[in-house]
């Protein structure tokens, strides 16, 4: 699968299907779903097979698994149906169990083919991909911003929120009303009905997928922070309120706690890191930093409060990856000039998460804060702004914001920033040491979610977020729980190793004692307070 | 299973659980639903497991199948019912299937056991048995009128009354509510909430059992009369409109065509002649003639248009099996006088099959009808009345009825229940034949159906409707149907029989040419035109 860019809207009928290479990944093809265009033998005096059973002959003799069954409400359409179609009909059959199950039966040429629809349910971003489980290929893509949104802008206060008096009602509709409209536009866009796809894959952290499950996430913030269900089974579209195929079946990664959530085994199986003969980690930074260690025959996670500021809820510029975003900033060492970047070239609104980093390495490259993270511009400077939480430096100034005030990041921001990238630091290294390793010993650190796709590395070490290893070594994953969900919808041996990998993960109690602290203490520093742990970052004299 | 009178209400409290003696019929027990209390592990900061997980996990400690399954409705109201229950639970789970599935939760105690309910489907009669699957026994049973009734006194006039508009939904809705109403009444005699019954087996014919699933039986009556489904799977409470536990497994036995239905496979399994070493058939009559003759290897089946006189349909007296019907007559040889008894000690209100059979097998044995059917008593006499019809024989006079009229069956109503005799007989002759059998290698007769309950052998041989075999070859089985319910509902062993009888079942076309027609013809005389084939049945001199 190659990276798209983000859409927002489906590039429609001259989007060029994307094949997925499964055999690449050493995976097979095996879809959730297939389908087959059959003639149903009419009934006879001599053969007085009944309706059902006739279907189920006539897809046996074209290649589907043995005794299937079928739904009810389907079975009692079959008269009407057969009279119709002239006996000649399309069916699409859930084949990954025995016995398998009808899912969906039109009259042919019906939909023609086993469409999927795979969606990443970000708590920001809802993005979507249109599947042919049978080619297989990514059809097209497109993302929609999450309602839930206006409700509470991080998952946090969406609890809450769930919290009142049909709360909780609020977001879960406003979160399924969301996936349907996504699936409706998407297969607007090449002239499907969403009715007619008949499997779905979602992936989300362990909050966004119980809001779509319909369970409330109360437990899961709460101590002892237990989730309602990890491994939910057996779901079909009807039952979770999605407007496809009411029997498609529908596939919901697993969690393991309120940590490891569904996006983070989909960012697991798409590494390959559980196939991997020397040990990786895997980095996911969101409103937590969750990291896991290991390789083929073990799995080791922790997690903890970490990124807050790298998603937009604290920092005040803060926003999420969306247009107008600032995504990337440079600053020329001899001139301290600033350019930025913002996400689809529009007018900056704010900063990403790839664009504090951003900020932050570039500041301290060039020596505009210190290695504690002061502000060295002085008073009166054009860069340095003044804010009621006290210094700030500007990043855009006003005229070039969309809103006509300037884009400003105020020292307690950046130490906010620092926090955040001493908090990763320090999971980081705890959890290499715990099982005796050194970072250099690990072979590929992959990086997944918003935080991969947009951060430098280069930046991310610059700041002493992550060890000062070989580039070569950092591997960004891209959307890696919307891929996930698309391999689970096409290949079998995805969906089991989405099962291994949640079987085999442990998690690591990051007990928080001195020593802890100590390293946490160490890692408040531009890079770190030992700089001898990141030779590759330049010197800059203060 | 004994078999208890035909009770219109639940016996109650005073009800004797009647054990089902498993082991005597070499049956497992193996219920469809097993049910545990348990004490869940309230979650902690060290076992982050979900709350769904945590009830896996502890039935399965208390010895449930590994890796079950539960509903999402369920798993949504956990987090309250923990709270309620204080982690100590009772649940229901599904267990023939891999992985199981929870079927219910409730605080501990809840209903204590998992009660099951097993249903005849009678076109006449509902039949029910609450059954508790863990010990397992009978607790109690009951019947109810099909009301159904209303709409159609026999199958044939309700399938013509489901192609009005809103018959089809008339006709599903009283049987459903009937079935409901049966559940209640049952379960409120023992304290129980009908809502706590975690499975359910359900036989009858193939139009009730289309009923019951809510499918137009439209196709069953016409050419070339197949049904919409043989054998429905993966049924639920619920989906069918029972209110039951929503979840509650339903079992229907599967039915093989428009005659062979869901009682007839309970029936073979109830005989064992599916596991029998000689040769044996099962006679089942009711709107038309079943015959099954088989043993453990192969069951070759036919059936035909036989039985209507004896299901209350066709002779103007004919009526139902229920309280007033007359179910025995005798007549005195030396002084022709005529005794009958009724069911329950009602009234005199009609004959049912048995009476009817009785009747005919008297009246010829004690000279009043000669071999063709034809009244021998002279104008004027007292047991002769007249009506349009012409003459009849008056079987109680005016004045003992309810209604204040004669019950009297008139030749041509004879003559009606002489050719249902001879098709019976045919069908029989020309399934024994087609396999180059004669009856005497027959082992085992087994009589099913409420024609075998009430009907005595001695009669139906009389008559010349079956073979003159020696009467212990003759095997009342009672309500097979019911008893096969209940079997499938406590053993593993039983749904497995249903499924191998339902599979090794092949139909045998019954071909309307010379010799079919010969035979019939030669059948219609009283008890056959071939007296050497009923040496038992003692000469009148007419």
């Amino acid at each position: 699968m190659t990276e798209p860019g983000r859409p927002d809207t489906p590039t429609g009928m001259n989007a060029k299907p994307e094949p997925i290479d499964l055999a690449g990944r050493g995976m097979d093809h095996s879809p959730l779903v297939r389908s087959w265009t059959v003639q149903v033998t009419p009934p006879s005096l001599r053969d007085n097979t009944a309706l059902a059973e006739r279907l189920v002959r006539a897809l046996e003799r074209a290649g589907g698994p043995a005794g299937m069954t079928a739904p009810l409400f389907l079975t009692a359409g079959l008269a009407d149906l057969y009279t119709r179609a002239d006996y000649r009909v399309w069916a699409a059959v859930r084949v990954d169990r025995n016995p398998g199950r009808i899912v969906m039966v039109e009259p042919a040429p019906g939909p023609g083919r086993a469409y999927g629809l795979a969606v990443d349910l970000g708590s920001t971003t809802l993005v979507f991909a249109l599947v042919d489980l049978e080619t297989p290929a990514v059809i097209d893509r497109m993302t929609l911003a999450n309602p839930q949104v206006q409700y509470g802008e991080d998952i946090l206060s969406r609890v809450h929120f769930a919290d009142r008096p049909g709360g909780l009602d609020t977001l879960i509709q406003a979160l399924r009303r969301a996936v349907n409209q996504g699936a409706a536009e998407i297969c607007s866009a090449h002239g499907l009905d969403p009715r007619g796809l008949v499997a779905a894959a979602l992936a989300g952290n362990t909050t966004m997928t119980h809001f779509i499950l319909g369970l409330s996430p109360r437990t899961i913030i709460r101590e002892p922070y237990v989730p309602v269900i990890n491994r939910p089974e057996g779901l079909t579209a009807a039952q979770i309120g999605l407007d496809l195929s009411p029997e498609a079946p529908v596939l919901i990664m697993p969690n393991k706690g309120a940590y490891f959530g569904g996006d983070l085994m989909a960012g697991l199986v798409v590494s390959g890191m559980n196939r991997a003969e020397k040990p990786c980690f895997l980095v996911d930074v969101g409103t937590n930093a969750e990291v896991v260690l290991g390789q083929a025959d073990w799995l080791l996670g922790a997690a903890g409060a970490a990124g807050p500021a790298l998603e937009g809820g604290v920092a005040r510029m803060g926003m999420a990856a969306s247009p107008g975003a600032v995504d990337r900033v440079r600053i020329d060492r001899p001139s301290k000039t600033l350019t930025y970047r913002t996400i689809d070239g529009q007018p900056p609104r704010g900063l990403c998460g790839s664009g504090l980093i951003d900020l932050l390495a570039e500041l301290f490259l060039s020596g505009l804060i210190d290695f504690r993270g002061k502000l060295t511009l002085p008073p009166g400077h054009p860069l340095r702004g003044e804010t009621d939480e006290g210094p700030a430096f500007i990043v855009v100034p006003a005229d070039e914001t969309e809103e006509g005030r300037p884009i400003a990041v105020s020292e307690i921001e950046l130490d906010i920033l620092i926090r955040s990238k001493a908090a990763m630091y320090t999971i980081l290294t705890t959890v290499v040491k715990s099982v005796g390793l050194t970072f250099d010993q690990i072979d590929r650190f992959y990086v997944a979610g918003t935080f991969g796709r947009f951060i430098d590395p280069r930046m991310a070490v610059a700041v002493g977020m992550l060890p000062d290893l070989p580039l070569d070594r950092y591997v960004p994953l891209g959307n890696s729980s919307l891929k996930g969900a698309i391999l689970a919808l096409v290949s079998g041996q995805a969906r089991a190793e989405v099962l291994e990998v949640w079987r085999k993960l442990t998690y690591l109690e990051m007990n928080v004692n001195q020593e802890l602290m100590n390293r946490f203490s160490a890692a408040r520093f531009m890079p770190h307070t030992n700089r001898s742990l990141f030779p590759s970052v330049g010197t800059i004299i203060n």
